[in-house]
């Protein structure tokens, strides 16, 4: 794993290393601009700062590697906080090759992953919780975990881990003016605050909650569909990927027993599986690919079962979404059933995939989490004011204890207190120029 | 094919749709940067032309989508000379998607591909010689071909181009000096510039020639390294590789007959085969690898033959390059003698199957061509010209038609004067943002 530091200049591509109208190399680090301007034909020096400069860039022979605009930033202005530069080059493979070898041959190292942003979080420019959300913006797959991120990167869990922490060192204050006091001393007895740890203790073990949901809006979900053979899942499955088709094209199963493919659905990125037909057979080929179906069913986060026109509910579907097919042959209007020929349905169809997919998930204006480092600090917090709770018999330092673990989890949270090797390994997945 | 105007204001995605940490999406034509206003929460109106504004960028309703920097570009500042803008974003798909939405929600459409370059071009910023150049930087796969492009984007061609047209008009306004005076009138007889036009058509043909090796550098050469089985092919294989890997990784053959692996030697782009060896076999499946092996051989750019040790010269190496393994073993020195296990001469091999490839390139100041286009225009002008040189018994209005067709194949190359349907052929094979 690496280990970062501030003190060198470092530069990485930020751009996916493919050809393309744009590629963009970062740099930053002290003395940054200086090591750059004997590369760069453009006038850095006399340019503000956040200015595009046009110009060329050679190699340390003079060599000309291509025509760039560099953005230059002073110390204070850019995403590190560092004085820095971003080149907008072509993005040609050779080119971008070139440039780095130029930059190392100045001095200026490849960045490790995440290391800019370990660089804005040493500096101040953002807290944990937004540092993990840079990457998590980069890593969503849908509008909704962006969305979510971009919440969590503009402060939304700092505010609130900062409200809580000062409700809690109130708390703690006034605790601490009784511990001052010897024990005979005390002007009057202090009361445990029940109704505000409580409401702290919900309030953290809420936002924790949204774990769960994020998850699925970052990662997706497997939704697969299941039913007899020629109940309808393959027209099903047609008639949703073309019109929520979204990331990649079909990814043909390992097997021939499934076939999958990726879409969005009410802004939740799903892989979407059609299964072999269920059905009993002694064909040991064949009871194998159902054997693989039911495995697929089981860990799925939605099974949806595909009952063929008016076919009576079959024992074992357990909490499946049942929907019911060829409603132009049986005109059944029913919630659930759709006609993949006419399209008569399949609108509520994924209407009720939607739902089933974000029931529970909590909104209202309690920011989301994306993170299991966060929801284990705001477990722990919630945790030690639980035991704050309970020990009010066990005397007052003993509660101030708690609350003051409750506090460190809480700055463990935005990463006021964190150890270095916590950091090395969260910066450490984040993906290269970031 | 897109037809292409400069009238509407569009955007594109800049850099390749996938994960990164920055994403570049620009935008061009008249109005846009107001356009863009309402979407953008930095002061763009304050800022100055090629400035870079933090800021947030929403969707027409308000949501906010991402944090970004803007770079402003006032019109007659960017790569077209129209009103512009660079939004620097995350490099998350679901933010990508967002944001293109909500460009088109405003009137910004999405551009055809080439269509920033042909908008450059239609504003005089570049001509066509210099437009084509853009396309070849991002596609060029070695630092040579890279570095050729750049050359021709900084005007290479053009200039040289320029220079030959004034030529020829001086001649042509000499001539038709005589053309003005009626048959009796003329003052002192007009003489063909003979020499002036042979230096003219020598410099035209030896810059068209240069098409063939920028070819090669661009989109590479085919060596195959063949010989007898267990000469050693595969550790020579190896050995290059493992100094020279550049690109890709292993690119299995269609069969297993050869293997192919891309790298660069001496500059030039190289697909290097490793082939199954050949020998006299009545064994048909590897009658059939041996097959394909010669075919291969045959449309190579370059054989590479090794010999195993102290082997004779076999009799059916044609034009391949001879190289002796096991220089360990056999202890020859000779000038291709190698040994992939200490290490021995294979610098020398590298050098040698650089040079073969390389061998009369055109070096010097001559400005290098990497287009058909640029080829056919360049033949065609010189062709002109012998055909002027041809007709001098012909009558002087005959000599001026042809200088008057070379000067429009001339013309024609920097795209002074090209049809519509060629420009649009053009710019449609360029990539996207570009």
């Amino acid at each position: 794993m690496p280990h970062y530091s501030v003190d060198e200049p470092v530069y990485a591509l930020a751009t996916p290393f493919a050809p393309s109208a744009i590629a963009v190399i970062r740099a930053s680090g002290d003395g940054v601009l200086s090591l750059l301007s004997p590369l760069f034909s453009g006038r850095l020096e006399k340019a503000r700062t956040n200015t595009a400069v046009h110009g060329f860039i050679s190699d340390r022979t003079g060599r000309r590697i291509d025509e760039v605009v560099v953005i230059k930033y002073e110390k204070g202005h850019g995403y590190t906080s560092e004085e820095a530069f971003e080149i907008m080059c072509h993005g040609s493979l050779p080119v971008i090759r070139s440039i780095s070898l130029a930059l190392e041959s100045v001095g200026i190292r490849e960045a490790e992953k995440g290391e800019f942003t370990y660089r804005a979080f040493m500096h101040g420019r953002m807290d944990l919780t937004e540092a993990e959300a840079v990457e998590e913006i980069v890593r969503s797959r849908s509008g909704q975990a962006s969305s979510d991120a971009l919440s969590r990167l503009t402060g939304s869990i700092r505010n609130e881990a900062d409200a809580i922490r000062s409700s809690l060192l109130d708390i703690l204050a006034s605790l601490e003016v009784q511990l001052d006091y010897g024990e005979d001393e005390i002007p009057e007895e202090w009361v445990f605050p029940h109704e505000e740890i409580e409401r702290i203790i919900t309030r953290l073990e809420l936002i924790a909650s949204t774990y769960a949901s994020s998850r699925l809006y970052s990662s997706g979900a497997a939704v697969v569909l299941a039913g007899r053979t020629n109940a309808g899942k393959s027209s099903l499955y047609n008639a949703i990927l073309k019109e929520n088709r979204a990331i990649v094209s079909d990814i043909e199963g390992t097997t021939r027993d499934y076939i999958e493919a990726e879409c969005v659905i009410g802004g939740v990125p799903v892989r979407l599986f059609d299964t072999a037909g269920l059905r009993d057979t002694d064909e040991s080929v064949e009871k194998e690919g159902i054997n693989r179906t039911r495995k697929l069913m089981d860990e799925a986060d939605l099974v949806v079962y595909v009952l063929d026109g008016a076919e009576a509910v079959p024992d074992n579907v357990g909490d499946a979404l049942l929907v019911r097919s060829k409603r132009d042959i049986t005109g059944e209007s029913g919630d659930l059933s759709f006609s993949s020929v006419t399209g008569e349905g399949l609108g509520a169809v994924l209407e009720a995939i939607a739902a089933r997919l974000t029931e529970g998930r909590a909104s209202g204006d309690v920011p989301r989490i994306d993170s299991e480092r966060q929801r284990n600090c705001l477990m722990e917090a919630a945790s030690a004011l639980r035991d704050a709770e309970a020990s009010v018999s066990s005397g007052e330092d003993v509660v101030a204890m708690y609350l003051q673990a409750a506090l460190s989890s809480l700055s463990a949270l935005t990463g006021e207190v964190t150890a270095d090797d916590v950091l090395d390994r969260l910066f450490s997945s984040f993906c290269l120029g970031k």
